[in-house]
């Protein structure tokens, strides 16, 4: 199956033309032509089923059928520092995207090495592992913000942060979180939060919760985050 | 904390010498010297906390104190087809060993377009994970060999096979393991095992298994089959 990414269309739409890049992809690598069938996906749940009509260098496609796939009865929130090495951060996106998630929010903080990510080639990343990974649903991706900004404008009713404080047991994610929940969990960076940054949330309701007793690379914990919430509502 | 792995040191060792190239790393990186402390891992639940008695072309130490870090109460052992992509296999060693495994066996199976996987630079990859995630215990890892030999050779007595099979529901892994487990599993290449593997692996006792519904890539199969069963024992 050819699965394209068309945020634009909308299930009243009969018909539609692929954007230049993709017609070049339809057409020359998968060489493609007309009455060829293509997937086209909105990245809100729905996929289509579509005919090429002209193969060109703006193809035309007619909607066939629409498939609709609701949205999961849970929803993964992870908020993550950038690594300093985007690769790390990047990799993150994509397998975070193929085991399903909703959205990920990027912070900086106090002790971030990275202060500046583009969402350009996160998003690239993003779109690339949702067609790879079959999915019809886009998650929302928020560009970075100081943590101390971040932290009072999360809603999710479920919130942890990832934290192992000194001489107190904290306890896994899997167990402190509750099934279909919609969860927020705060992902420090190679520096870890800072005393304050951890007041803060705490003060906000994030509880402290663990990912397992070693110590974990800032994108392997955020990827453990997810796994476990996924593991959770299985 | 520097960590040094050195498989040969022994718990009878009250003193021994780095390799040529972590001497290097000592003098020359981190700038250690006479009298500084380092730490050395055999790599099987010992880490020798040690000074260093000489900082030269090969650096000697003695040893101050032993910790040592029993095996975990359960064991996981993926067996995954070497992707086409050697970054992929890479990147799923060096998170498996982060998050904590105990084998990595590799297979070629029918359907593999990877037929040959040079280990060198995996257990590189290895060491450096545990050194990274301070752990004192390195996974065992197998070269690799045509599935049909593998399966044979598989005791572990939790086994599994992460199949979907069509039109019959499989359980996913973390339901259908049991904890405590000396656990295996089969990943399959990116063109899937074939009908007689999947065959002889069931009559082998290895269990279908489903890690979730979405499609995922090779390298994220078995990263998540590790973390289902480390989420399962948390």
């Amino acid at each position: 199956m050819h699965l394209f990414y068309q945020p634009a269309l909308t299930p009243a739409d009969a018909a539609g033309l692929l954007t230049d890049e993709d017609s070049r992809h339809a057409t020359r690598t998968l060489r493609l032509g007309v009455g060829d069938t293509i997937s086209v996906t909105d990245g809100r749940g729905n996929r289509f089923d579509c005919v090429i009509t002209r193969a060109d260098k703006q193809c035309a496609f007619r909607v066939v059928a629409i498939l609709s796939t609701p949205p999961r009865l849970f929803s993964v929130r992870i908020c993550v520092a950038p690594t300093k090495n985007l690769d790390r951060m990047e990799w993150f996106v994509e397998k975070a995207v193929e085991l399903g998630i909703e959205r990920i929010s990027f912070f900086i903080g106090q002790h971030s090495e990275r202060r500046v990510l583009k969402l350009e080639r996160i998003e690239k990343i993003a779109v690339a592992a949702m067609k790879q990974s079959l999915q019809s649903w886009m998650p929302r991706l928020d560009e970075a913000v100081p943590l101390a900004q971040l932290i009072p404008s999360v809603s999710e009713n479920q919130r942890f942060i990832a934290h192992l404080p000194e001489n107190v047991p904290a306890e896994p994610l899997i167990r402190s979180a509750e099934p279909s929940g919609r969860y927020a969990v705060l992902i420090g960076p190679e520096g870890d939060f800072s005393a304050s940054e951890l007041q803060q949330a705490t003060q906000a309701g994030f509880t402290m919760v663990t990912l397992g007793s070693n110590r974990l690379r800032t994108e392997t914990a955020a990827l453990s985050a997810c796994q476990a919430l996924n593991f959770l509502n299985q």
